[in-house]
């Protein structure tokens, strides 16, 4: 791991407990029993508070001896189902395993809280409950992106907490994502770029090109390198770690690239199931194929992380299985066990400090440009 | 060819000219010359109309004896560069290949024109000359992508003409995208979804749910069956034909497919590189792959076509080669032939007038709701 000024991390004996939302899943608490029998396999220094109704979960735990020991079940009457409006989640949902899961982190018991439940009814209550972290605006959900980088994958953000994001929001967005990038791809200098419709200067939005002109100060405080605007191609691209994008694009830009890859995957599938020949050959490149898969399995991915919070949560995906589940926790683990969320506030707030900074030397600067007021009595210390 | 009411097209015997700029595309004339040979063998009825360099163009024309009879050369001094701003073109792009290309189709000897050139300066060219569609506020590009339905595509608007849309550009273009769809694609009735982070009504953007509420009453007049909102999952899906958003996001989607479509194959390759036994396996696999190949080929779905001007336009991808060329000229061809801009305009102006009887119906209504005015006096009949 080179890390870096942030590669202090918690001690090499420590426990790192993760809260994890057994309910409310696509597949049901079984494939997160199973999924936690493989990160506990992992990671020895794992111990996890597990959320959900105990009648069905006691009987599942109880078939896994090694969980006996790591693993603390803590009853939950009542599942957030897929159907359920965050508004309404947000009023009744105390009760709930969602709830609980998030609480555990509030309450300082878990490092990180992962589920596979209802997104916006997920981040409506971390939202209610961890609040926003000092500084932030707009919290983001970053995820990952299989990449030509040698790490194998680049990081997105937002991808669906809000519809919509302002110069000040992406910029947030670049100094959380680089962090994250830093601590949970182990990249040590972060390379963000802006999503937009063409590389040059003068293309795209208002917002993207004040945001554009603006980066470079904030990188200086971020610590990442600004790489300007990069396109819908540049996502897998190496020449950038971190795209920063408002939630509605990058929601389209994220269902675009799975449902694209699933076509083809499926096109394949197709080709290679016609004639004798090709099942042949299929059987042939069985180990090619494979090696494909892993290289864009999405449950490798797996793993939304809401960014701009008092607490990490971990958004996987509803219909993940076993595996998917396990690199969930995984990253939960990683990002718990670096203690990301301190290093994440300490970014927002120099970024934030240095913004103000900025700010009043603005001020500054146009009252100096004033001719009749007194340069340098614009801005006020006390802020 | 199932067309239904708009499939009376041009006789069986009338030539069909197309006028195609021979210049400013990455691969040079020649590959466009190439591309010709292609399409004057495939359509008999085709005639062209090429512009550009004739010192260059001459000598490779005369290289092809089947083109003599059906190709016309007008000679063009000046090329519009990939680096050059649409403005800058707008101002002193006449004498260029590009501005020819389109003045063919403004002065009505050809159908409909093709380039390989800069987008955004193509868009401005045909804007300025051409002119808007009456009743058309902002004109949009439409892509293909491939999709599970029986035809094989689907049908994307806008790409990238505008940065944004207003809930009334967002009809119009469920209007055009239809129209193109039943005229190029052969779709009987399209069905139309409008593109979102979500699929539920009250998800995504305000301007996105205004023109959900609206699309039914459009529908009827465009002749074509709304879906709801779509993912961008459902870009390839066969539950939809036409897929409506703003040239900002249909961009990043665009670029965002055809970018996982391009680093899957590069990854296959790859994966099929490595070890003897692979490639072996490749080999008996080619024609596996060769099929899968012929379905997500970007060369086959090249042509973006700029909706909304009073004349047809096909923007080819810059790097196209013969085959792509060919698409592309195939695709004028089909929509010339079954004077595809007669029958936009025609829809255009239907839905409208519609909209205008909807608008004057509403008025009456506030009117008629406020106590103090006369019912039915709010509309002007003369509009």
């Amino acid at each position: 791991m080179a890390l870096g000024p942030e590669s202090a991390s918690a001690p090499g004996t420590e426990r790192v407990v993760i809260s994890v939302d057994a309910m409310g899943g696509d597949r049901g608490p079984a494939a997160v029993v199973a999924g936690l029998v493989d990160s506990i396999a992992q990671y020895p220094r794992l111990d996890v508070i597990v959320h959900g109704d105990e009648v069905v979960l006691r009987p599942l735990l109880d078939r896994q001896a090694d969980l006996a020991a790591r693993v603390t079940l803590r009853h939950a009457d009542r599942v957030v189902t897929m159907q359920d409006k965050p508004a309404q989640v947000m009023r009744h949902g105390q009760g709930t395993s969602m709830w609980s899961t998030i609480d555990a982190v509030k309450d300082g018991e878990a490092g990180a809280a992962v589920s596979c439940g209802n997104t916006g009814a997920l981040m409506a209550v971390a939202m209610l409950r961890l609040r926003k972290l000092p500084g932030v605006n707009r919290p983001a959900i970053a995820c990952l992106w299989p990449s030509r980088n040698p790490g194998g994958f680049n990081l997105m953000l937002d991808v669906g907490a809000d519809v919509k994001a302002e110069v000040e929001d992406l910029l947030q967005f670049a100094v959380m994502g680089a962090s994250y990038a830093r601590n949970g791809l182990k990249v040590a200098r972060p390379r963000v770029g802006i999503l937009n419709v063409g590389t040059e200067d003068h293309k795209g939005r208002a917002e993207l090109k004040e945001a554009h002109d603006r980066m470079a100060a904030v990188a200086a405080v971020g610590d990442f390198d600004y790489v300007g605007f990069v396109e819908g191609g540049d996502l897998p691209s190496a020449r950038v770690d971190v795209i920063v994008t408002d939630g509605f694009t990058g929601n389209v830009a994220l269902k675009t690239g799975e449902g694209t890859a699933k076509l083809i995957a499926d096109f394949l599938r197709e080709a290679f199931g016609a004639g004798l020949m090709s099942k042949f050959a299929a059987l042939l490149a069985l180990n090619s194929l494979k090696r494909l898969q892993r290289r864009i399995d999405p449950r490798r991915v797996n793993g939304g992380v809401f960014l701009g919070l008092n607490g990490t949560v971990v958004k996987s995906h509803g219909s993940a299985d076993a595996t998917g589940v396990a690199a969930a926790i995984g990253l939960a683990y990683q990002l718990a066990q670096v203690r990301f969320l301190e290093r994440l506030a300490a970014r927002v707030a120099s970024a934030e400090a240095a913004g103000q900074d900025a700010a009043r030397m603005r001020v500054d600067r146009a009252e100096a440009d004033r001719p009749d007021t007194v340069p340098g009595t614009g801005g006020n210390p006390t802020e």
